[in-house]
């Protein structure tokens, strides 16, 4: 009820504070006998790892992740999975001065508001590593739904802008690289200096999803595209969603938009309908600017890094609503 | 788990196809010892029933909310209220062609798909008349919460835009007066000639929200945006929703964003700061067009009879919230 | 939150006060595509019904099913199934004097505390009229696994005994025939009696659950035996449950117990192993008692007319945990 | 849905198998700003953890609770708390033998008939290893309602018994002492005993919960005793629960029982009327007996060291239904 879980049939219960102890998950409904391989989630992790990638913040943590429970000699055993992620970086002490200080934008003066407390170093439980839990059931929620294909990548960012939704995609594991090709070093280059200057920028992430089965999705207050705006507006820095032609559908006609079946998304009336599902995620600029961004620890643009998280969120609700239709008709 | 129930605390759960023999929804959550209004729940249905406003259906159902639990001598009991509304407009004749024919953007068949069997007689189920429920539960979501001001207005509507977040907002019944004052009868034969046409069109409306308690709202999965997006996202015709400036934070940078708290939207980190909430949703157009939507029974822009839907759905989230945060704080 | 759902997949939310316009029940969770047939479910309704049995109350009250949704051309639409039963003998002057009056052993004082409203005419939400909701929800539960054979039969009523988990059993539509043979005229008489001198009295019920599929109930919190026993306790007069040997396991070691499995009740675990489930329940005397107890409302014995209310519980939790399994593994 | 967590407002979510790294558990909705002592969590813990008691196994396990989250200078945090325990004396070598033995009444069979997998070390995931994780919520649900006592003791164990329900009790940490006072010497014998011949023993245990608030449980499913019959029967060798009178109430007529209201045992119509609740519990033997059981891995009775699981899912039940009473009355 303090909605620190997600999911119906497959589950997340994320916990964790940015500098206490350990961040983790205890992910519930994984079927069993499913094969586990921890080079593959470890993978995920180092997408979302802060100090991988270039022009986004320079603080090194490992994020290894550590499996309690639910896996048997490689397998799942249809038991909750805990794997948790140490806190090596803490650097309370670069905190210190935040004890009095509320970041616009940032859960600071909202935490004290709701609580009554809070743990003043970082983000505490509202940082971005809290993002680590999603990543991780991301991972197990593919191996639910290892037919769909799902991919975000940024379709704009500051100056650079590509296709929103290509026909196809020539997959690549650096970021750069799969949105705007041969322009890689010119977009680093951007976010270099947006964070030399203590500036930091939004942008926008495209996410295609491939071969989805038909038939996800509930007609009513579980429409495939609800579960998935929530999955999405749950990641912090998220300010608009967007399914098929979405928020620019209010400058069409009916006949403009009936046309081309693609403009509505993928989903009718809720449900799935076989076809490719295309959505959009607005993020906001990092808030933190100034000095402090430009002391290292932050991100000019957190898009780079949060493109795993949109794909496990986006898989999570694939896998869970996978597994209510499958309840139902017994595919 | 067929996700025809929504809320956690204060919870609905609706039923009905467009043709059956009604409509209706039990509301659990209540708390007891409020006054209740049948007067008052009438007003609100009225603001979504077909045949009262210019420029859209011509259809006339009375939508007459017919209450079986829940209320003794004027009060609410604590005890799950459950209303009903007929369906007395069926009809079913007018469908009979529609039995093999799917409408795209609509369920027809994607409710196939995951089903098996459909209704084939209008919507059913995927009806925009199951948004009837949903007016019913939030007049009841507003007795808790009654102080909190709930405000949905078109902000755009075909060539027709008004300010999205003005700081003043002169109360109308009207919506067309509510957005565009004097250019009302304007809207209205732009609209009537839609229908003529069998065309019709999409929109924007903005929400406001005033006097929401600061602290409600979830730091993880279940932020205030997030569930706020899930409602919104759960009726039908909506293809994109945005926090403050939402989709347009792509274009700005860090200090730009940070000057003006507003940009926010009023919830930071997932959690209301007690300034205003802002919120943007997007109509796709009515997917019914050419002679069909000429035949009258169709609305050539859903958005004038949506709007009491997406206030009833914000106003069901931030009762939920508030008996959520009054749980742990005894506020 | 109120506690008026029950079921996670399966799942039904009742509705209704015993003297408001009428008592009533969505059903969510229903697979599309299963043969409804009301004359089975009003069979259902009519063994709970009041004035069908003798040795219970006189009051005659029809209890018709009033099919609001979810079905369509007699088959399942898989949307809620919403039915409503009329309150027709509501008789609310028999219950004037019990506006301040607190029966012993009822909700009378205690949905005051809770609520600080209620509506005394008759029980209100706490009549075992709510029960009607269970029964209808049981009949659907049936149609999800009807391989499953449940059978509930009075083993204890004041000095009649029966055999508590015989081999085979010969079904009866008349409970005291099922339980009691050719001493059925008996127990009337003794029932008869009771209520002429304004006593009533407790018993046991046997439940007897044959072909139920092994591996139904999970490992930790929602063991098949732990959601049984909530189901049963959930009836209002039970004071009692258990499972297999039971209430008798404290008397026994180790080695007696290991040499029947049947002692294990067919549980093992908290998963069924396909062996016959048996639990028992003990039901409380009827607290109303004395002159009231004369007038002809009431039952000396509730237990009688609880079977079917204790089958379809029954039904429920295992249609529930049935689809549960079948989301994990396909089945 | 895979039945790892419990408990709606006041939450809990189990993990881990016996033989894994660790057990441990997530603790969600705990209000902010509660003193925590981990003295007092290590001191419950010790009650249950093997090797403290005469008469019970002689295992040793230190069970050291290691706090990951929601803890901040000794205060919580209102975000989830994370708990884990090593799991230090797995000797799986023991267990070699077990891989193709089925052990009745345990859920050897039944966990490979669910998953088609499972831990053969030890209990797995069934192990009562996994009550750990009840009794760290146990503690917290106590900071929540530091007002309501709640004791268990062994009412039955072997042919030692005492009073049920006493109007008053000596509370002793020795749970022999607690029960029979200077007749513990003779339990003690009684039981080594039982363990030199491989065999076991059940018992039964009464729950006091004195100065509990009015107004807890809701009339329909969520019924108080419903949800303690539940959270009791949720324990691994539990097979029976009554409320009040009880399993004995099948032989009592209405007058007997109207006259003392304690016979209801504190819960009307489902809902906490402000006196003392009294349930009764009873325990099978334990299932593995002769050679393995003489081994000393074992417990020859495993009511001593269940008495603090007992309160702790009390103490649960309790807590949330205290929440959600508030979230409606602002108590």
């Amino acid at each position: 009820m303090r909605g620190n879980s997600f999911g119906k049939l497959f589950s997340l219960t994320s916990f964790g504070e940015s500098h206490g102890p350990s961040m983790g998950v205890v992910i519930d409904g994984v079927p069993a006998n499913l094969s586990f391989s921890v080079e593959d989630l470890q993978k995920e992790l180092n997408r979302r790892a802060p100090g991988n990638l270039p022009g986004t913040t320079s603080r090194i943590e490992p994020d290894q992740a550590e499996v309690l429970s639910g896996i048997f000699e490689g397998k799942t055993l249809g038991t909750p999975i805990a794997i948790t992620v140490k806190n090596l970086n803490q650097k309370s002490n670069d905190y210190k001065g935040l004890k009095d200080e509320y970041r616009p934008g940032h859960a600071d003066r909202t935490t004290l508001l709701k609580y009554g407390i809070r743990d003043h170093r970082g983000g505490g439980r509202s940082s971005g590593r809290e993002t680590l839990s999603r990543v991780i059931a991301g991972y197990f929620a593919g191996l639910i739904i290892p037919q769909v294909k799902v991919c975000a990548f940024i379709n704009k960012l500051g100056p650079f802008q590509t296709e929103k939704n290509p026909k196809n995609i020539i997959h690549s594991d650096d970021p750069y690289t799969l949105s705007f090709g041969d322009k890689r070093e010119d977009v680093i280059k951007f976010l270099t200096d947006l964070k030399k200057n203590g500036e930091s920028v939004g942008g926008r992430v495209s996410i295609l999803i491939d071969d989805c089965p038909p038939g996800l999705g509930e007609p009513a207050f579980d429409k495939l595209k609800a579960d998935l705006a929530k999955s999405l507006f749950s990641i912090g820095a998220v300010t608009s969603v967007s399914l098929g032609k979405g928020y620019e559908m209010a400058e069409f006609t009916g006949s403009e938009i009936s046309s081309d079946p693609s403009n509505f998304g993928g989903i009718e009336g809720g449900i799935s309908n076989g076809d490719r599902i295309f959505l959009e995620v607005t993020f906001k600029p990092t808030s933190t600017i100034g000095e402090k961004a430009q002391a290292g620890r932050h991100d000019p643009c957190i898009i780079p890094r949060a493109l795993p998280v949109v794909e496990s969120m986006v898989k999570i609700v694939l896998a869970d609503h996978f597994l209510r239709q499958r309840a139902y008709v017994g595919i």
